[in-house]
């Protein structure tokens, strides 16, 4: 793909992009400032520029007079860019010239999620999903030739495919007279390569799991599910080319019998309690895939096989295994490895042949979804030190590197899924993901998921937007409003001091969109909760932050992080960018992997016997260094000397 | 066990038998003619002996008085072998002497079914139940040893059992927590060996099945059943000593339905006809199953595996596959091999763990009962040639050695199983299953199945009667009475000319119990089906009756069979009576193997490979030979050289 330069004035900021990047976007990458409070949805008209010369596909639009489109004027965020570019920012939402020198955002500090595509898998020689079809033609029994017809598939199946060592569903068996003769002696017929038992041996047996009349080798469907206690998502995946074809997400369900896993535990203790748990559930997986399936237009009875992460509690939920002792010390899991299980006796809406692989848990609080994210991110099979977090209600930290890993969990609240915070959601159509302030006159610049009008704030953008008025000194260390600033946008409110993000006119639901103490309170002591966690982890393992060769960040916060701003608040150690990669929802990519590879999927028990897990509750240094964590960035300010002078030199420029 | 000579006068014969046989069956068995209508329950008071030296083990009984009884007289059916015995039969209950000259019966004709015991398995080296129960005692999880409870248990087994490579049941995972608490961590483990795939892999994988809290060790029971197209048997065995704890046989309640496989297969296709087909006889086997437990007081979550047999027919009904292609040409079965199935899945009453292992069919006719039967009696395994025939309402043969195997199947009818016959019952209590025939008052001397008072007649009592009354003339060659003889046991009933086998006082029934010429008709009509039946298949593979080494009978008529009688009517081949060996319920017997040895039970695919099924309808000898076998002994004198010399020969006796 071609990219381009867009050369922004007055600022005089050059950024490279690829063609048909929105020109907003490109703004708040190159880190410059253009007022925008709608989320990029063309409604509030404040996103004004003027091409100054340059290839810029952009329509007139309401907001902007025929005279003003002659004379260059363009809405920002209705247009893309299709060629090197010239653009000036116009007086009302120019920064003032001062803000111009502070320091520039990295290029390289806006993460987008990275997915391992299926052209990796190829390259490695590890695309061969599990589960494939074959077709298979016969000849039809005739007198001298009435051997049983399971007999003559099997038979076929050795002439025609060289697949031997079968072992056949007896569900298969009951349904082979109809299928054949249904499909006149045509069949399609689906084989799984078994995953390696509990102790790791070969997986050289195959199962027969499905027969279909006729040909249906086109259509073989994989899901992939994580399954999150704020949130789960639903991915289709076509084996045969490993393309993801539709993701979707909703809230999980269970949400109303309470936000975290020790109430859902609770819950399933009582009368009943574990069945309406794993219906709920499954009831939410069950409605996104009827949503993908209706939307791709598949037949449920192409799905071949379904994969699912999730944490320990979310993971027994779903199997309908009492999560009582996890909950209970000293904290043990039923187990740490499932057989693939028949996903219909969980309640799941598929064919009765497809198998559900679980991933299997470290621990209580180290889930299959920490496994899959491993899994995704390969720390299991390279030489540096990692240090892999996955931000979610239950913040889980892995330490380790091909030879060992050392994992831990502390409990992060559901801030960085939304949760907790008055406008918080998920990272769906418009939710505010990314935010910048115009340091003179503290006016948002905000871009929403889909560009939609704003109807709430998802997790990245909770955090950038308390970094952001961290920086410019809106906040103060301890998360507190500055009280004088000359803004309506300050405000006191029901809940305390606020930061209007949109007015209500400008958004979806009718009301302000705001940000309150209350909500960064909450982000505060979820990353504390993280930052202790790494600190403590590292620690008892006898080293610190300075042995890191990489951080791998997963979580369903968003679609992109902001790292510069993660590390602003704390969240993130202090470390060179580049160091940094972010996965965003690693469960789900795991998840997808195990579809689309035996190999990987066989890795799994490879992954588990490395981990070893730490209680953090257990080491009496977390609660004290969790407590240090309160502030932004940190309390022991030799943590972040960056970001403080990065911070005192940014409110020295725009506070003179 | 000590045995003994008796030796009874005037017939001067002298008979060698175990320690405690009863007296009347020592007379039957020795060819000695004592009155006896009652069945050796007692109540007639014709069996009166006189003791005349040596130790006999019997009261007094009211139909003696007291001066007889000190005089020796002693009532033959309640006296018992304790000693060397010398018997006088008294005048009145003595044969003419003309007759005590005629040719006694061989005493290797009467064959009692001979079951492979556990002794001969472990001299073998097979006695190796591919289910077993191991006690695993674990320390509970604490602080720094909360690994999960999977974890603990496969941990526990490699150290304590050495068992590696495990899969474990999902529905063994979901009760681990509540099983381990209640058991306080000492729990007892069922372990399967898995059966071979179906192309003969080994065996090497170990599948843990069930969990239960404490020592269940000794409680470790299996189940083999015979699923017969009439009768149904259910045998329970303690696996961990391969003991027959019960047996238990009722009519197939598919009965209600047709008598033979083509009406339940009609049947079967019919709306809702599977299912009710499948429900009649997993309601026949839950019956019989059922009170097995309730005599032997077990536990039915005790019981660890099942295995079955049956045609093929009745298999895909247990199964509930429709067998409706077995019926069509060119005759399909469904499938030669099935993997274990959860046997509650089918209707099966036992716990949730149980897996029932299904015989394979080798094709539509020939089915699982008989490769049972093969397995158990190891035509597979030796070089002689060997017919093996499994006498039910489907007559299957199959001649060969460990080589090759050739088999067939033709249509009986049910007379061997009691059916078709009016007072036609299976082999339990109180049914007429030895005959033998006063040739000068035609009185009979019959025994019942537990020395019950008469309910009416199985298989073998059908067969040594028919010949009983033919080979002293009061049946003809074709079956028809001789209509002028002295006594009121033959007469003219409602059906026509029939022999009166007790009269209406002495019987269970208050009904006289009467053998008719309809009966007789329909037994002619199967031991023909079965005779035209050895002779083609025979000739097909290029032999000829004279190459047989031996010849193994099996076959759910009764405890043991007369094979001079079963020869005299032409059923079987004349042969040396040491070449046959009569096995009973051969697919019992199979089923019984397969759950006391894992390696018989891999050696079923073994059996498979080898055999190969002719179609004898497509033979156009066949229906040739089975018109000339409708005839006592055979229509081609030839045959049966032997017999019709014996026949001369008492006829020529008791007519003088």
């Amino acid at each position: 793909m071609n990219t381009y330069k867009v050369h922004f004035l007055p600022d005089d900021v050059t950024i490279e992009v690829e063609e048909g990047t929105n020109l907003l976007q490109a703004a708040m990458q190159a880190g410059v400032h253009i007022n925008a409070s709608c989320g990029g949805s063309g409604v509030c008209g404040k996103c004004r520029v003027i091409l100054e010369g340059g290839e810029l596909e952009s329509a007139r639009t309401d907001l902007i007079s025929p005279k003003d489109y002659e004379e260059g004027y363009r809405q920002a965020c209705k247009a893309w860019v299709r060629g090197d570019l010239h653009i000036r920012i116009p007086i009302e939402s120019q920064l003032d010239a001062r803000a111009l020198t502070r320091a520039r955002p990295s290029p390289s500090a806006h993460r987008m999620a990275e997915e391992i595509g299926v052209e990796r898998l190829i390259s490695e020689e590890k695309f061969d999903p599990p589960y494939v079809k074959l077709l298979v033609k016969m000849a039809p029994p005739a007198p001298g030739d009435n051997i049983s017809d399971l007999t003559r598939l099997v038979n076929a199946l050795r002439s025609q495919h060289d697949v031997h060592n079968l072992e056949i569903d007896f569900k298969v068996i009951k349904i082979l007279p109809q299928v054949f003769r249904e499909g006149h002696f045509e069949v399609t017929v689906t084989l799984a390569y078994r995953p390696s038992h509990l102790n790791g041996t070969n997986p050289s047996d195959i199962d027969l799991t499905d027969i279909q009349a006729g040909d249906h080798t086109k259509a073989n469907y994989g899901v992939a599910v994580d399954v999150g206690t704020t949130s789960v998502y639903v991915q289709l995946l076509d084996l045969n080319t490993g393309e993801i074809l539709d993701t979707a997400g909703d809230l999980n369900r269970q949400l109303s019998y309470g936000e975290d896993v020790i109430s859902r535990i609770i819950f399933g203790g009582k009368e009943g309690g574990l069945q309406k748990m794993q219906d709920l559930i499954t009831g939410t997986i069950n409605n996104l895939l009827e949503k993908i399936c209706r939307r791709k237009k598949i037949d449920p009875d192409d799905i071949t096989m379904m994969t699912a992460a999730g944490n320990t509690t979310m993971t027994q939920l779903l199997l309908g295994i009492d999560p009582k002792y996890i909950r209970l010390a000293p904290y043990v899991p039923t187990a740490n490895y499932y057989p693939p299980i028949r996903a219909r006796n969980l309640g799941l809406a598929v064919g009765e042949h497809v198998r559900i692989n679980v991933f299997p848990a470290v621990s209580s609080y180290v889930g299959g979804d920490i496994v899959a994210g491993i899994l995704a991110s390969r720390v299991y099979q390279e030489p540096e030190l990692t240090l892999y977090i996955d931000l979610g209600t239950n913040g889980e930290i892995v330490v380790g590197n091909q030879d060992w890993m050392a994992c831990a969990a502390c409990s992060a609240g559901p801030a960085f899924e939304g949760g907790g915070v008055k406008f918080g959601m998920r990272a769906t159509d418009g939710a505010i993901e990314d935010f910048a302030i115009n340091p003179q006159t503290l006016e948002p610049m905000i871009l929403t998921v889909g560009m939609k009008k704003p109807k709430g704030i998802c997790g990245s953008g909770l955090i950038n937007t308390v970094a952001g008025l961290f920086e410019m000194g809106v906040l103060d260390e301890r998360g507190r409003f500055e009280q004088g600033l000359d803004t309506p946008r300050v405000r006191e409110g029901e809940d305390g001091w606020e930061y209007v993000l949109s007015w209500a006119d400008e958004t979806q639901i009718g009301r302000d969109i705001v940000l309150t103490e209350v909500d960064i309170d909450n982000l505060i002591r979820a990353k504390a909760a993280m930052y202790a966690g790494y600190q403590t982890l590292l620690e008892n393992v006898g080293l610190s932050m300075h042995n890191l060769d990489r951080v791998i960040i997963a979580g369903g916060f968003g679609r992109y992080i902001n790292l510069e701003k993660a590390i602003l608040i704390g969240l993130l150690p202090e470390l060179d960018l580049d160091k940094c990669t972010f996965i965003g929802n690693g469960s789900l990519q795991g998840a997808r992997l195990a579809c689309l590879s035996n190999t990987l999927r066989l890795e799994v028990m490879d992954i588990l016997s490395k981990m070893t897990s730490f209680e953090l509750s257990e080491v009496p240094n977390y609660m004290e260094y969790y407590v240090s964590c309160q502030f932004l960035p940190h309390t022991t300010r030799e943590f972040f000397p960056g970001v403080l002078e990065r911070i005192q030199q940014t409110r020295s420029l725009v506070r003179k």
